[in-house]
Order: structure tokens, then sequence, then C-alpha cells
């Protein structure tokens, strides 16, 4: 168990960093979200110490994020399955690939991974909208609500 | 300067996670996105250790996230904006928040944190979509392009 070193900071953002922060995590919530799902496998692809990536996906079983469940016995082994909740990650990782691109791949290579939206069959670009008016949602035009209670406007 | 763990992963995640993966870091990148400029106010409002904050803090302008500017004289003092590159993160902490609410948030009491969407007025509930067909961008309909030469389908 990590530290809860966030505790005191009331907010989504410091609660999501608890269960994915730490270093290494959402490396592998990637892969496992790129289909990825055996010990040997995560390790192999991501280059991470053993006792690290054991005690990451711990944590990740532990928070729900994955589920771990047998695929073969004598000697059991498991595999490491994303959650619905897991799955729900792929727009954070979906905006850390899209800054990356933008600010860290090699301009003459260009982004190193190249996602594809199924639905429309294009390299995806992902954007951040608001879900009512579906409009962008940018650091202009987004602001923190400072009461709960919507004036009656 | 941190390790740079990360350095043999060739994708944007792990180079943006190079860059504001370690602990604190990205409620660093929240305050100032929610307009903290100055180091004492980052101290409050995070109740984080002053040389853990100053070395979040010189890595983020290290990085170009944040800008160290002078706001008086004798003694000199600074504040710290966040740049283009810096306001660019808003996705991934909206991200981060969305899935915290939806997932860590007391059900009772609701967000701790309501965001509006200034266009439109309204409570912001951030969603991932294409930028080419607008829809929705999940687990379930994103996949990895293998190679980045289109097939003349």
């Amino acid at each position: 168990m990590l530290p809860r070193v966030y505790q005191d900071q009331d907010c989504s953002i410091a609660r999501a960093l608890e269960a994915v922060g730490e270093r290494w995590t959402l490396l592998v919530v990637r892969e496992a979200l790129n289909g990825t799902r055996r010990f040997d496998e995560f390790q192999s692809r991501l280059g991470i110490a053993r006792n690290v990536l054991s005690a990451r996906l711990e944590r990740l079983v532990d928070e729900g994020i994955l589920e771990r469940l047998p695929y073969q016995d004598r000697p059991v082994r498991f595999e490491y399955l994303p959650t619905h909740k897991g799955r729900e990650l792929l727009p954070v990782t979906l905006a850390l690939l899209a800054w990356g691109d933008r600010y860290y791949a090699d301009p003459a290579e260009g982004p190193p991974v190249v996602l594809r939206h199924d639905p429309c069959g294009e390299d995806l670009s992902a954007r951040t909208v608001c879900a009512c008016c579906g409009g962008e949602a940018s650091a202009d035009n987004v602001s923190t609500r400072l009461d709960r209670t919507r004036s009656p406007t």
C-alpha cells in the first residue's frame, strides 16, 4: 500500500492520482488497454523491474482498475484484464498521448504511436469537449464554479 | 533533474509522464491552471513540503510548462505562470477529474470541485471525442494503428 500523500486534497484529481499517479502505473494501464494481459508480456513490453511491476499490478487490482483472473491450472497462472473502471481511464491516456505527441514527438518522424477511431476509420486526434454544448474545453474557457448552487438566472 | 526512467519507451504517453508524471506535479499544474501564481500560495493550497514544491516548480519551468517571472524587486520575488504548453495540459487534468469524480467522489456530497464551461455557462462534463467524426472515443472503439501508411481503400 502506497502512502496516501494527497489525502488532504479534497479534489478528484488528487484522488485519481492516488490510484494512478505512481510512476509506471499509467504505462501499465496503457498496456492493459492495448491488450497486454500477462505478467511477462507487461514486463517485456515495459522493460520495468519485476518487483515494481508486481507492486503496480497489485495496486491496480486493489483499486478495481484491473481484474486478476486465472488462465491455467497446475501451476496456476493469472492474467490481468482492465475492468470497466479501468477502461474509463482511456481519456486520461488519450489526453497524455495527444499532449506528448504535440510537444515531444520527433518532428521528422511524427508520433511514434498512431491510434484509429474505429467508427470512422480515421487516425484518432482526441478533442476534449463540453458534454452540454459540444464546444472545445480549454484553459481559456473553463473556470471553477465556487459554489454548487446554480444561480437562478 | 529526475532520472528519465521511461526513456526506452517510444511512446508519447511515456514522454509526457517524464514531464508531468512525478508525484505532485499534476496537482501543481492544476493549481497553476486555477490561477495560483506564487510559491507560498502553491505551498498553502497543496500542503506540500517546500523542498518538494521547489523541485516540482523548477522541473515544470525546465519543461516549459510554467514560466517564472519576477513580480517585485528588492527583494526579487517570482511568480509562476502556465505557458501555452502548460495550458494545453488542461485535457489531462479534466480527464483525471472526470474519472476521479466518477469513482472517488462522495456519493452523498457529489464532486468536491465543479467546473464551468464559460461559453455555455453550464457545469462542465468533459467528453473525449474524435476530432474527425465527433463521436465518443472510448476503450471500445479505439485501436492501435500498426503502421502509419494508410491503406488505399
